[in-house]
């Protein structure tokens, strides 16, 4: 019997009663709320962390003041910590709406949508870190070759905040890289042999 | 019927015979080795491009050179993109052996090896080409508000021949995340509904 033809009704939405699918399922679920909350979080703490980050100094006479829109990798961090969070807390209220009414949706769309969404964000939030990391090693270290200068012996608290928005970062993009294998897990399972014996479109 | 039942022999090596399972298998493994082909080429491009790009100025009777070990963004791109080809190669060979055997593992541990290999690619290339893009940008304008130059201005030549390396970076890194999609594919339609309920591991 194919886990897809298990009590579906007439609406998609199939009400499954195996036991062994049930736990699956619910801890499926359980660690997909808790690593969208953990996103959330993470990228909402990004967001404060370098987007509140500022530093004065005086030199010469001149007051100079350290922003995080002075780099464009801080910028992109914040955008994509950003959309990360109001995407993860979107979902993750879809989550927790399944789980209170106990269905599951097994028509393809949601899947694919929710799978498509989970990957574009995980490779966005990988690409943010990767580019404010670059960023940072070249503040921190400078790059002499090209006369750049250690810009965070200038401004260390300003590099110390934006060094705690980037690892909260790294948490974010964790979470977002282990989700959009779950959510893979999810979509893929549906594509079992009985689907294509019987002609199924993928 | 489960899928997974289909004419599995004593070593895990099962020969199926469903006609439309085969056609599916078939467009599945040449997506996949043009994918690995496509991925190789432009990582070998890319270590090419940029590892070979030199420039040589003369300022005030001062002889200046610029390579891409000025830059720890390219280095990482051409070590990221010569991994990823090395890597698809391997693949690719595997693909290859496996057309011409004409039988499919369907034992977990070799998809879910290719799974793991293919996302940490995919990330890797991804994250090389967000760090690469981000030191071209200041490369080309600069960020006055640090002090940094434009070194393009400069090194004409040596940035074109890297924004080249950086194209093929990206199409590699495109293939990289097609083909995550595809391992996961074909790893996770293993877990069907038939396995959960006989108890099967995950």
């Amino acid at each position: 019997m194919s886990y897809l033809s298990v009590g579906v009704s007439p609406g998609n939405v199939p009400v499954y009663h195996g036991t062994s699918l049930k736990v699956i399922d619910k801890r499926v679920r359980i660690a997909e709320l808790v690593l969208r909350c953990l996103i959330c979080v993470s990228g909402i703490a990004v967001a404060i962390l370098v987007g509140t980050d500022t530093q004065v100094r005086e030199i010469f006479t001149i007051q100079k003041k350290a922003k995080f829109t002075d780099m464009k990798a801080l910028v992109f961090l914040v955008i994509a910590n950003g959309i990360a969070a109001v995407y993860s807390l979107a979902q993750a209220v879809r989550c927790v709406v399944g789980m209170v009414r106990g269905s599951v949706l097994f028509s393809k769309p949601l899947p694919w949508i929710i799978f498509s969404g989970d990957q574009l964000i995980a490779y966005l939030t990988v690409a943010a870190v990767a580019a404010a990391a670059q960023s940072a090693v070249l503040a921190k270290f400078g790059q002499p070759e090209l006369q750049w200068l250690k810009v965070c012996d200038l401004y260390g608290k300003f590099c110390n905040q934006v060094a705690g928005g980037i690892a909260s970062a790294v948490l974010a993009s964790l979470g977002t890289v282990v989700l959009s294998c779950v959510s893979a897990f999810s979509l893929f399972r549906l594509y079992s042999g009985d689907k294509f014996k019987n002609g199924g479109r993928w």
